[in-house]
């Protein structure tokens, strides 16, 4: 045990959790804890590359001294619940966050409330996808992949004639559609004298059919800062540029994992049902 | 600049983050940045107890060569916003869990989903109340002090007779009452032969007649295992001892803080919504 151990070695110190798991191996050891519900210490050393004399040290401290595992009469070492609840919150929030420092430099959070943000770790998981281009394509794509649902807060109204025609296929089996739009949303011009227009338009009166059914609905909120495009499994978050109240549409986070869906679920039905309301511009125009 | 920090020093590596938090000076300093907007060097020296040589040093690697802060040109510091909403994370999880271990080697998280350990920090702020005694006058004083609503998760209907005065009384201005209750749920008993019984016998008629008006509400889960008991203020949280499927009510958390009680807002309506089905067994007597 080096010096800085003792001198730092006092549970009541805040800290103390952090230098525990600043150190490379002893990271290494409860990442490796954290992926499985428990390891015999041969398991746990056969994934990490760590000389032997350091991992027993370092294994002993993090269960005699630290008092952060528990052990079982086979020797099966385990995060107990409390350690397994702090690094599983700790972990994939540092992985995100720190390993995306440049576009966060960049790029913030918008007014996204604490209990989100609080949940950030989610993200660990997801695909940092970067061009208007391939952002585009993950749309359409989800769109497409859809069975049940397609979920979305725009800052654009930007439903190309390609995603039209995706849309109607999918009302057409009995798809649910809920849209966010941003008050000053930007809508497509239905220009009947090129035919992306007409087919737009075309397509529009058909999807009023389904506004009038509730297959389709509609909501508006006064800012959209964040984006949001997803069906019942994958989705996809845009975040807004610093300074700026809209989300950058040119880079976002895509994922199909479980906890980054329930995220963007939870996100979508606190925007849905706290943020916004009727959609009256549009229904005006409708009528 | 001491070995470790050069050995360590790689943004790449995923446990930089902890050991940048793990040393004291550092800790207090993205501490003292967390509390505030910004901060000038003297007022975060002021507020610390580090040698003026260190703090330098520390300020300055976090800023310079670490990049977790940012300046403005009046010499104020901030965090930036990736690192604020980091350490807004990672420093209320590891305060709230750490210190309680001696609580979370004896109890665990019941079946709370990942939305909500996640967001496990803002119990930081909370109370731990220890004694049946305590948390039943907690318990009592909520109700007290409702003014909107009061909303309960219980495991035992323990409504006793001085509670069901305070809460006929708050029905009678019309505030509402939701209550979810375990399938396995203990009901006391109404016993006319002592005088305890037939207040509660009197009271309970009253209040089926809130329960006709849907001013009262109650619903029935699987099993509880997490206890809530919240007004629009103050909330009060029971986890269950390990191993155990019934919350402990002799020891909890309790708040006013607001993220706190979000979190059980949250939890509640989850429950509420998700979690929960009608309350059969009781409609059924009360016919």
């Amino acid at each position: 045990m080096n010096n800085m151990d003792n001198n730092e070695f006092d549970e009541d110190v805040p800290h103390m959790s952090f230098f525990i798991l600043g150190a490379r191996h002893r990271y290494d050891i409860l990442n490796e804890l954290l992926k499985h519900e428990k390891l015999k210490p041969t398991e746990i050393a056969s994934n990490l590359a760590i000389p032997l004399q350091n991992f027993s040290r370092d294994l002993n401290m993090l269960y005699r001294q630290w008092d952060w595992l528990g052990k079982d009469k086979d020797e099966n070492y385990q995060l107990k619940p409390w350690a397994r609840v702090m690094c599983s919150v700790l972990l994939p929030t540092v992985n995100f966050l720190a390993k995306n420092t440049s576009y966060f430099n960049e790029h913030d959070f918008g007014r996204l409330p604490k209990q989100f943000t609080n949940s950030i770790g989610v993200f660990a998981k997801s695909q940092h996808i970067k061009s208007v281009l391939r952002i585009e394509s993950k749309e359409k794509s989800i769109f497409r992949n859809s069975n049940d649902y397609v979920y979305n807060i725009l800052s654009e109204a930007k439903f190309s004639s390609e995603l039209m025609k995706i849309l109607e296929e999918k009302l057409s089996k009995g798809q649910q559609v809920r849209s966010i739009f941003s008050e000053n949303t930007v809508l497509p011009e239905n220009d009947e004298s090129d035919d992306d227009g007409k087919l737009l338009n075309k397509n529009g009166k058909k999807i009023r059919q389904y506004l009038m059914k509730g297959q389709v609905k509609r909501k508006m909120m006064d800012n959209v800062n964040i984006s949001i495009v997803m069906n019942e499994s994958e989705s996809l978050v845009m975040f807004p540029r610093l300074g700026k109240d809209t989300p950058d549409v040119s880079e976002g986070f895509y994922s199909n994992d479980k906890d980054f869906h329930q995220w963007c679920l939870d996100y979508f039905s606190y925007c849905w049902d706290d943020q916004s309301k009727s959609f009256e511009r549009f229904e005006k125009n409708e009528e």
